[in-house]
């Protein structure tokens, strides 16, 4: 099989000497296809080389690290892949399928977006190029994710004898916001992803492109199949990583600040879908309301820095940053700060909130699964209770095991984090039970088995 | 028959002596239905009393004008109706059915919301009591519009006798968007609609509402049948509103500054859906396009104040004048103004724009119907051109004869300008013999005759 991501499984750092080392990448998809792929004759991953030391290593014919996966990362060039990746896919595709745009300012497509999309004609033709000239014949081809949605079509018109999938890890957009595209984006992105089988975490995504992609091709046009399949984390990993120094010193940390009190985790990106700046204003309220709770709960938010090189990036983290600083002016007693907020971009600081958290709060305005619901019940050591969005790829999962939030309404969600905090030991150990178990149900192996057999089928 | 609606027929002012005179109201559809309700005995319009002198001659018990409509005006408390006009219609309903939600940030819904709320279902209370005391057996009950979206389910269970259409005027949400309000809200609603025959301006939010109640309500729960059925202005009222010397006065105003350059016009409230920043933004690049252009075009933009007391609207307006400050600042000469901002609440001043204009610009990101578009080929005397928005439900009618405009895409709008501009005489006169004729198509009388049709199943 050949996997197709712009992410790769591993990135490259210059040494002192002038040679290069090999690191894992990171990101969910990564996660789960890394074990997966490993030592396996069969399977070939192409990515991007992404910075550039990747794109020096690769140009400098370094070899991928042995005992790991086949990989083919293609050198891009850098101004075209900026392109590709930070105008159209981050601060326009990744915000049509999150719902994000405040239409009556943006997206604005002007003359500088009509060139951002030939780089990203450009990339996703790069791609498909690779494929084209390396894959067997009858090979199965699994294309992930949205930045690479025009590879589909490519694929389809130069190496018809390929079977290939694309699984998105976004939301879809519905039909009357993808009608916000210029109608060649639109109708690129339709027609090439209609022209395979296609993947989404959940039915509810995939009824979304069908609807959308009926919109812009018509009512009559053929649509591919689609699918609906997700997976959670694989538990021995996730235990693995767990058990290291750096979590247990993480978690020692977190434990002299937190001391005895109730402890609410939130772990994510600095992302605008993640809807950081109403979970504390939920927050401010359930500490307005429950005069017992001040000074007896801490709320961690456990914030990765993400893609500070767009300004509405910037501009949100400032937000966030003004939400926690006014709880904390409001609430703060000399022993006792309301709101943690740490932006170390640090991975066991992160796998210490949800091992300590007694609440994981989850509540994204809408996310194509989200994987911290999922890998928290497993993490956690205290019956944790899961306050989940409803509108997270996660929820039609967890549904029955969380409480669920709604992400706009932050008396619901004050309620619901109010809910977790004194619900009983009894309650709170059965949902944790069925929330691991939920957890384990779908590992990433299955998911891959699906996609294969999806591919051919 | 019985027409239930926020706005009346008229307004009163308050005179010297104490005593109170009766102006024509102003809107749609109130414009509408005035001519086709007035000295008609079997009906009954029931509508809000909206600002103090309204409230002060319903409360003295003012007759309302002979020869009018038979209204019924309710005396409303001030504060509820502001929860639930300011707060719920216009700053929540408004935003959320035209799709302008920044959802990263709006809509949130606190405490003071839930007050609000409380405010919107007593308007609609108070609404549906007037009808349920006032209503013969088995009367038609027809109910204008997203602010009364309570009111059907109100009237099936005081009065099932009664026959009732609910008809929106606005654009309808879809399933992913009316997730965003709180369950007791959606539900609210949906279970309101659902509970009688709703009409639509276009069958896009027929389906989009269809769509909507069966996410809310369950894919089994009974919705109520719809229909699509617009209106055009009625051509006699609209004739006689132009023919007069307060419009000639603005035409030869007009003249006198535009000369005989082209004139591009568009005629709006100042209002966040009518995309008026991106269409500036596209006459920019007319103008840096094509050089021949410039001092030979005038774009003037006739614009409306509209609900200044929410601060989404101030802000908007202050971008709105800087963008058509940043045309005139890079490309005025001494005797030229490339852009015309005229922030008047003038009616004659809009006919007179209608009148003269060679291009008209109707590029909002929603738009229920848009009567503009309608009204501004009957007005016109130049064989205009329309450009028009795919997004408006007044397209589907006028595609074939329009220029449609992608509304977030300012090249492509540029484009359909320039082609305006250009366009043979030939062309423009068979174009706007065509628009003149499906501008009549759907006369007023022929909307309110579908309506009862519809009530009557």
């Amino acid at each position: 099989m050949i996997v197709v991501s712009n992410r790769g499984p591993f990135r490259f750092a210059r040494n002192d000497d002038g040679t290069f080392s090999a690191h894992r990448g990171s990101g969910g998809v990564v996660s789960a296809l890394m074990p997966l792929l490993a030592n396996r004759e069969d399977a070939t991953w192409v990515a991007a080389a992404i910075g550039e030391d990747d794109r020096a290593a690769v140009l400098a014919g370094t070899p991928t690290p042995t005992g790991g996966v086949h990989a083919k990362l293609l050198a891009l060039d850098p101004t075209t892949s900026r392109l590709h990746y930070d105008v159209v896919s981050n601060g326009v595709l990744w915000f049509l399928h999150h719902g994000l745009f405040d239409l009556a300012r943006r997206p604005r497509f002007d003359r500088r977006f009509r060139e951002a999309w030939e780089g990203y004609v450009s990339v996703n033709r790069s791609f498909a190029d690779a494929v084209i000239d390396g894959a067997p014949e009858g090979e199965t081809v699994l294309v992930q994710d949205y930045q690479l949605a025009l590879v589909p079509q490519m694929l389809a018109q130069g190496r018809p004898d390929l079977h290939v999938v694309h699984f998105t890890h976004t939301p879809f957009c519905g039909p009357s916001s993808v009608r916000v595209l210029p109608e060649y984006v639109a109708h690129s992105l339709c027609s090439s992803m209609a022209s395979c089988t296609t993947g989404f975490h959940t039915e509810r995504w995939a009824r979304a492109f069908r609807a959308s992609a009926h919109e812009v091709l018509g009512e009559d046009a053929g649509v591919g199949p689609t699918f609906a399949a997700s997976f959670g984390p694989d538990p021995a990993v996730l235990a693995a990583e767990i058990a290291t120094p750096e979590v247990d010193a993480e978690i020692a940390a977190l434990e002299a600040r937190v001391g005895d009190r109730q402890l609410i985790v939130r772990s994510d990106r600095m992302e605008l879908s993640k809807n950081i700046v109403r979970g504390f204003q939920a927050y401010d309220l359930l500490l307005e309301e429950h005069e017992k709770l001040r000074e007896r709960v801490v709320f961690a938010a456990l914030l990765n820095p993400s893609r500070e090189s767009l300004p509405e990036y910037l501009a949100y983290r400032n937000e966030v940053e003004q939400a926690a600083a006014r709880v904390n002016e409001r609430w703060a007693t000399s022993d006792w700060e309301p709101v943690i907020l740490d932006q170390r971009d640090n991975y066991a600081r992160s796998l210490a909130g949800l091992v300590r958290s007694d609440v994981l709060l989850v509540n994204p305005v809408r996310d194509g699964l989200n994987l911290i619901a999922l890998e928290g019940p497993l993490a956690n050591r205290r019956d944790g209770v899961l306050c989940l969005s409803r509108e997270a790829g996660a929820h039609d999962e967890l549904h029955h095991a969380c409480l669920t939030v709604q992400p706009f309404d932050v008396v619901q969600t004050a309620a619901a984090l109010h809910e977790a905090l004194v619900m009983s030991a009894a309650e709170r150990g059965t949902r944790a039970a069925e929330l691991r178990t939920l957890a384990q149900a779908n590992p990433p192996a299955a998911w891959l088995e699906t996609q294969l057999r999806q591919a051919r089928g």
